[in-house]
């Protein structure tokens, strides 16, 4: 995953979804369908302070989110999620 | 019930539920469906205070919330639940 | 009834309402379903004050309120009224 | 209209409503149907202040209201409305 | 139009809407159905400035209104519009 | 068109719309029904700043603004259209 | 495309979305419905400061919005989208 040189807004956090593991343990490959879609990932990308809402999350935090949080986004062939910073349920 | 190590945002509670009790007095295994969702719990992390609300409730503190308040979140297999300060009827 | 020892967020009160009478002045005792829903009753916590909304109900108060306001709190076998202060019409 | 000991919130004010004449000039007793619901009264209580809207009317006056304005409120025996300021449209 | 005693709250004003033409200039009376509902009107009494929103309005002038702007209000047998400010698209 | 005498509330201006060719080149006279409704006009008045959003259209500007923005006016026999400075897409 | 001389309200940036290829690869001219709408564009024009919200685009990035985002504006004759600044998702 390449460092990301473009930006994001104020209270925006932009998120790399954890991949849901492609085999399982005894080695069947499991079709996209059954994948459970990921609801934590890493945040790459932190926008500025919002006036009464001061960013708590930062680039390299471990976040759970809702599953229907943030909107899809291709960039670079890789996809990110982007949220708003109260989408974050718990940091790890 | 281990410490968490991480952070919930500003104006949140994490809150364990008390579970409920899986023997009634004569010994008799309710079954799942039968146990009434507990609406009490024990606060385990306390966010930040937002602007205009700071926190009244404390780790620590048994609260008592409405039947459908908060989200559910599993974290290190352990059931919780994220609600918003104004989710707390009364503080034991 | 005795004191409470918790406490509730800024802005709400704990009221006791007053119970009907379960007997008529002659003596007849009057079924669950005719006794009126009180809808006045006595302060027994008050919360801190919000910004903007200082608390102008205290602790002893006699007060009136609509018929569905508030939410149903038990504590210690005690059935109560948790509600914000606007819903509070008149203090007696 | 004995005068009132309880007092209310702010930004509020308690009429007491005109009452309709029970006799026509002619002297016929007007059935409880037939009179027009009163939308006019005395200020008998006036609430404090709120943050960003004065009182401006106060005890004595007499206002205009609409015709589904304020709550009514049974104190004593009497008949009253009670109703947010901005529900007033004259002071007479 | 005698002048009016009363007054109007904070942001508020009243206006007395230009009548009608009851009569053709060939004379004839047209019935109260055809008349076109007045939408322009003398200003008679201006409530006190509310914060944000001075009182750009003052007695005597001419304003243009919305034609279901308003309510009505008959004060001493005459008919008045009590509408807020913005209800208010130009000032002739 | 006349200077206009009258004025506007504050956060609004008055647009004179551009007025569609009712010739085609060729001289063919379009019903009405066939003329596209203008987008475009010149902005003949503009009302005082409101707080939290300063004017930035000027009286002369022509302005391009969305189909259904602003309330029809007529003014001394000639239509303008009433809008908020927000109803304004481009200053040209 | 030439430099714009009109300008946008506080707030707004004025877009130049990227136009899609008409060729493919191997020299097949699609038609207008199967060329996917572009979600990416040069902001040409940018509004001034809103308070709370100052502008974080300036005119030359490259922006990607969402699919529906925008209001199409034709200024001399080119296809332009006003849209309001939390309507970008990244600036690349």
């Amino acid at each position: 995953m390449a460092e990301l040189k473009g930006k994001i807004l104020a209270g925006k956090i932009l998120v790399k979804p954890q991949e849901a593991e492609e085999k399982t343990q005894s080695g069947i490959i499991i079709p996209d369908s059954a994948k459970e879609k990921p609801q934590q990932g890493t945040v790459v990308l932190v926008g500025a302070d919002k006036k009464d809402e001061p960013m708590e999350v930062k680039v390299g935090d471990v976040v759970v989110y809702g599953k229907y949080s943030g909107t899809e986004l291709n960039i670079d062939d890789e996809d990110y999620l982007l949220m708003s910073q109260p989408d974050v349920l718990y940091i790890a």
